[in-house]
C-alpha cells in the first residue's frame, strides 16, 4: 500500500481588500464555472455543503429525460438511453473525484441504506470479530446505522474519535467507520494514517465522504480505503436527495457480499431466476430499481467535474476558507475549524451562543449559511460558483449583523423544521 | 376484522366491433383522462405495468422543482416547498387508493428494500417465530430479500404458494410475503381470505402490490392485512425508478421496529441526539434523504387519481382486459392469464414458444407488451390512458403478426439487455 497524501497546500494569500479579491478571481482558473450554475441574484450560497445549487445544465437534462427518454421512448428507454447501466456509468464518471478506478463505484439508495450494506458486508469479511467503531461526534445517521446493525446482528458498536482510536482498536474489531470531514467543524482526518493504523489492527476501513466528495481531491485506492459511502446532493450538486453513491476496492470485489440482496444486484435479473446469485463486481451492492430521475440530474452535474482540476479545487477551497477565518478573527468569532490548512475540509465552523439567530438574520440579508447544534454557524465553501469577492461580501454581512445586532429580532429565534 | 372485498364486477359487455370499441369510449367515464397523458402518436402502449406513461403535468411539476424550488430557493425549501414532509404527504394522498388511513403510508427507497424492511420487522413482531413464506412464482426479488434476511438472521425462507399455504403455515412462521397480482399471468389474489387464513396461524401478512396498486381498488385496512410495499412507476405513472412505498396497519405502528435505523426515521432529527428514538408512526420506516426528484414527479402523477372513481377503474379494466382475452381466443393463443374476471388484475399473458420475437415484432409496428420468461406475451392494460378502441388496435396488429408470420425476421430474436 503506497498512501497516495493530499496535494500539500502551498502558502495562501489573503487578501486584504475587496479590490485584492477581485484580482484574485480574476486569476482563478475555476471562475468561468461559476456560469454554469443557476444561483439566484442577491443571494451569496454557502450552504453547498447541505444543499449544492443548481447547475445550469440539469433543467435541459431532465426536460430530455422526461420528455424524450420517459414520455417518447417509455419503456424502451431502458436500453436505448442507458437507463439500466446509470448506476454503473456514473459510479465511473464519480470515481475520479474519490481516487477510485472503474468498476469500484455504483450510485444507489441512501448513504443511510449504504452505509448498513458496508458495515455488515465488512463484519462478513471478519467472521470471528462483531465489532463497528465509530466516533461519537459522527453525523448521526452514521451512529445509527451502526446501532441498527449491532442490534440486528448481536454485535457490538464502540464509539471512539479519531483521537481515541488507538485505545478501542483490539482483534475484535470488524471495521472502524469515520466521516473525512466532520459535519459539524470541517476538521479533515488524515485518510492513510488512520486507514493504516486501522489496517494494522486487521479491521477494515470505511470512510463517509458525504462532506469531502467535491470538496478536496480524494486517494481512496491510493490510501488502501476498504469500503466508502457518501451522497451526491452537496458538493457535487446532484439535487435534493440525490441518490448516494458506494465504493468497494476491487480486492474485494470477489468475496464481499451484501445484505440487501434485491434483484438490480442479480447476475442476470431478467433470466428472472428462482436463487439470489449475485452480480459479479461493484453491481452486487445493488438493491432495486435506480432512480432515473435523480440518476438524470446526478448526470449533468458530473459532467462539469470534468473541466476541475484537483489542485486548483483544493487550492482554491483553502483560499476562500482561509478569507473567512481571517474575517471571523478579526469580529473576535470562536474558530471551530482548524486552523491549519491540511486539516479542514471546504467549510468553515464559529461557535456563538446566539449561533442559530445569527444565522438567520444572515440568510434575512442573502448570506445563506446554516445552524449545527448546539451553537456551530456554519458555512460551506464550493470552489466551482463561489468567488472570493462573494466570500468578502459575506464577511461584511456578518460583520455588520453582528454590530448593530440585528439578529436579537425576535423572528430570528424562530425555529424551522429542518435546520 | 371486517374484510371489505372487492366491488364484484358486473357482466362485462364485450364489443364486437371497432364501432362498438368507439361507443363504449364515448361512454366513458376515465375517457377524459386520457389528454393528461403526453403518449407519442402511432403507438399502443400496453407495458404500463412495466413503466406508466408520462403525465402532462409532471414536465411542468419537475420544472417548477428544479428551477424554483432547487435553484432559486435552494436549502430553504426543504421548509418552504415543504420537502421535508413529502414521504409523508405523498404516502397519504397514495393511501385512498391502497383502502389505507392517514399516516398509514410512506414513500421511500425501492420496494426491494423495503420488503426488508418488513420481513424483519415482521420477525421482531413475532418473536420465537424464525419462518417467512414467500411465493416461488412471486417477482424474483422477494425471494431473493426473503432469502437475504434468512441468511442474516438466521431464519428460514419456506417457499409456498397459494395452493400449498396450508401445508406451509404452521407455529414458525412469521410472516407470509405474497404478491397481490402475480407479474406473469396476472392472477390476482384474494387479499381478505388469505390474510384471514394467515392471522389464524398467528402469522403476519405482506402484501407485494406492485402489480395492483393502481390497476384495481384496493382494501388494505379492510382486509386486516399487516403490512404492503410497492412501487410507483407502473400503473401509478410516478416516472422510471420513482420512490416505491410501505404500509403498516395502524395497530402496529407503536410497537414495530424496521432494522434500517436512519436519520429520516428519527423522532427529531435536528436535534442530532447520539442515540436513534424511532419517529412516532409511520415515518419510523424512512432511512435517509427522500428522493425530492423523484418525490416530486410522483406527487403530479398522483393529483390524476383525486379524478378516479375506483369502481370505474375496475370496470374497464376487465372491460379492455376481456376484450383482448376474447381476441387472444379467436387467435387461438395460450391464455395464461385467469379466465374469470374476479380473478385477474389489469394485464393479460399468453403463453407461446416464440414469445420474444413476437412481442418484439409487435413492438415493431407500435404496439408496446413485454416478454417475461419462459414463454410469457404480457400486456398491461392501464384505464387511464387506453381505450376500447386502442385495444381493439392491438387485437388486429397481433392478429396481423401471426398472420404474416413478421416475427420470424432474425432481427426480432436479438435479446435486449431489459426485456
Amino acid at each position: 500500500m503506497t498512501p497516495a497524501p493530499l496535494p500539500m497546500p502551498g502558502p495562501v494569500p489573503v487578501p486584504r481588500s475587496r479590490a485584492e479579491c477581485e484580482a484574485l478571481d480574476a486569476a482563478d482558473p475555476l471562475s468561468r464555472l461559476r456560469s454554469e450554475f443557476a444561483l439566484p441574484d442577491g443571494v451569496i450560497y454557502l450552504d453547498g455543503n447541505s444543499l449544492g445549487a443548481l447547475p445550469r445544465r440539469t433543467s435541459d437534462r431532465m426536460r430530455r429525460t422526461i420528455e424524450d427518454e420517459w414520455g417518447r421512448d417509455l419503456i424502451r428507454s431502458w436500453n436505448s438511453a442507458g437507463w439500466w447501466e446509470l448506476p454503473c456509468t456514473l459510479g465511473d464518471r464519480l470515481a475520479p473525484l474519490l481516487g477510485a478506478g472503474p468498476g469500484e463505484v455504483v450510485i444507489c439508495d441512501s448513504t443511510s441504506v449504504n452505509l448498513f450494506k458496508t458495515m455488515v458486508a465488512a463484519l462478513r469479511l471478519r467472521p470471528g470479530r462483531r465489532v463497528i467503531v465509530s466516533d461519537p461526534d459522527a453525523f448521526p445517521t452514521d451512529l445509527y446505522i451502526a446501532d441498527g446493525v449491532a442490534g440486528l446482528l448481536g454485535a457490538e458498536h464502540r464509539r471512539a474519535g479519531v483521537a481515541g482510536l488507538g485505545e478501542a482498536l483490539d482483534d475484535q474489531v470488524a471495521a472502524v467507520v469515520l466521516s473525512h470531514v466532520d459535519y459539524r467543524t470541517g476538521r479533515l482526518h488524515d485518510m492513510a494514517t488512520i486507514t493504516e493504523q486501522v489496517h494494522r489492527h486487521g479491521a477494515l476501513m470505511i470512510w463517509d465522504l458525504c462532506h469531502s466528495a467535491g470538496a478536496l481531491p480524494i486517494a481512496l485506492d491510493g490510501c488502501g480505503v476498504d469500503f466508502a459511502v457518501g451522497c451526491t446532493y452537496k458538493y457535487l450538486n446532484g439535487g435534493p436527495g440525490a441518490p448516494a453513491f458506494i465504493y468497494a476496492a476491487r480486492r474485494h470485489l470477489e468475496a464481499v457480499r451484501q445484505p440487501l440482496t434485491g434483484w438490480w444486484g442479480h447476475a442476470t435479473p431478467f433470466a428472472f431466476d428462482d436463487e439470489y446469485v449475485p452480480a459479479p463486481g461493484i453491481r452486487s451492492f445493488l438493491v432495486g430499481s435506480a432512480p432515473i430521475l435523480g440518476c438524470a440530474a446526478l448526470e449533468a452535474s458530473l459532467q462539469i467535474w470534468e473541466q476541475v482540476d484537483p489542485a486548483a479545487l483544493r487550492a482554491k477551497s483553502l483560499a476562500l476558507t482561509g478569507l473567512f477565518i481571517e474575517s471571523g478573527d478579526r469580529l473576535g468569532l470562536e474558530l471551530a475549524t482548524p486552523r491549519e490548512p491540511q486539516a479542514r475540509g471546504s467549510q468553515v465552523a464559529f461557535r456563538h451562543p446566539d449561533g442559530y439567530p445569527i444565522v438567520q438574520a444572515l440568510i434575512g440579508r442573502g448570506v445563506i449559511g446554516d445552524f449545527r447544534t448546539p451553537d456551530i454557524m456554519r458555512f460551506g465553501f464550493a470552489p466551482l460558483y463561489l468567488s472570493h469577492r462573494d466570500v468578502w461580501d459575506a464577511a461584511q454581512t456578518l460583520a455588520d449583523v453582528l454590530r448593530d445586532e440585528s439578529w436579537r429580532d425576535e423572528r430570528y429565534s424562530v425555529r424551522a423544521t429542518v435546520t
